[in-house]
């Protein structure tokens, strides 16, 4: 694992007060601006290395240049990682904006556990019917009150519909994947959903009674709730922006 | 001009160590570890905003949440503003990987001065033949030495050989942009370029004579150096990633 983190910056600026891109010996050069506000974010960032040089007056919308952090100076534990950061409009809102979201269950279905996948994947070392999973899984697509699959923290005041876009079960040697997609999702769902079609595939909950259970909108006759561990929130689905490329503003 | 900028951030997590995404009161969640994270940067920064929460021990590799920050701490000042910041391998470089860039120079050719485009564009306020230009712009187009365009910093030794893919006029009522795209270019390159043309369609300089200029290689033939004001660097190009889509990583 390196200790730098390698960045490449997309630079715009008005040219007009500086003495062009370079840090200068008389005047001041619009990479020591950037290099001053880097550094009192990052202290040990120094110097940010630019593709081109621009002189006295130039402008720029589209300047590249890359700079170099120090993956201690983010401060983030080694477990968590901000994978982008992007700038939205001020009425964006990360929940409320939300039209739907991707979960994925990873299941490993061996009599051993595969000690790569440990706190990764639920370890089910019972013979499964993919088949018969399959067919209950198809039964959860669509508009449903789930409440037979919600954990007890959901309100009774509350709606309990939800529309399930997908609910796929793949196969790749022992791991069984689970890709599940809704418009949201009540507490412990999509847990109550993957235990109920393992319980299906392993004979415990007949194939015939899932369409019941979603009927009777109680808890206690679906299966059981598949552990933490195996799950991860895998996609939070958004409109595509309205205004795509920024680029055809005129300078 | 808002003094919070908004991001979204798309989160990655393994959860085994965490009670769940949100701030626990025993126990620690992810969502405090960002926040501390972001406090350290941005110290007025204190809640960020998630799309969806997760469970003890629930992983994510698409949590989107967003954060707003104010301007100020970003310590950037009004005239530069970095527009993205992507995660880069290693072994990028901004200058040595680029593969092209592309200019464009304003000229506002009217006889009275657009106000607002005032240190943006070059005021030419004489008739200009925008087809003989055109025609000129094109004898620019292919590999060329072009010492002839060149800034006096340019050395002997070193090669004058640049290719251009694009050198095109385009006309909006007053205001002419010229895009000039190439693999690379010499020391007020482009503004010589621009310099000569407008000269062409000022008729002080004959289009005839343009391909002569070319081969003689001589600054002093060429015509005048158009003003910074009026270039800016439009865009650079580099060769798209071969490794595109993270997410088909298995977790």
């Amino acid at each position: 694992m390196s200790s730098l983190i390698k960045f490449k910056l997309v630079i715009a600026y008005d040219g007009t007060a500086y003495q062009g891109w370079q840090v200068q010996k008389v005047g001041t050069g619009v990479q020591e601006k950037i290099e001053v506000a880097f550094g009192k974010m990052f202290p040990s960032v120094k110097r940010i290395h630019s593709s081109s040089r621009t002189d006295t007056g130039v402008h720029a919308l589209g300047m590249v240049a890359h700079v170099e952090i120090p993956r201690a100076e983010f401060k983030m534990p080694d477990d968590i990682r901000v994978l982008s950061a992007v700038r939205v409009p001020e009425k964006f809102h990360a929940r409320f904006d939300a039209t739907g979201k991707q979960y994925r269950y990873f299941v490993w279905n061996h009599v051993a556990m595969n000690p790569l996948l440990q706190n990764r994947a639920w370890h089910f070392p019972m013979k499964l019917d993919l088949a018969k999973m399959r067919a209950a899984a198809k039964l959860f697509l669509g508009e449903h009150d789930f409440k037979s699959f919600a954990g007890t923290r959901s309100y009774e005041m509350e709606s309990n519909v939800r529309t399930l876009a997908r609910c796929d079960i793949k196969k790749s040697g022992a791991q069984l994947t689970f890709i599940i997609e809704g418009d949201g999702f009540l507490y412990k769902m999509c847990r109550g959903i993957v235990g109920t079609l393992v319980q299906v595939g392993q004979g415990k909950i007949p194939l015939a009674k899932v369409q019941s259970i979603l009927a009777s909108r109680d808890r206690r006759v679906a299966g059981m709730t598949a552990p933490a561990h195996g799950l991860v929130l895998w996609k939070v689905f958004y409109q595509p922006p309205r205004h795509k490329d920024t680029k055809k503003t005129k300078p």
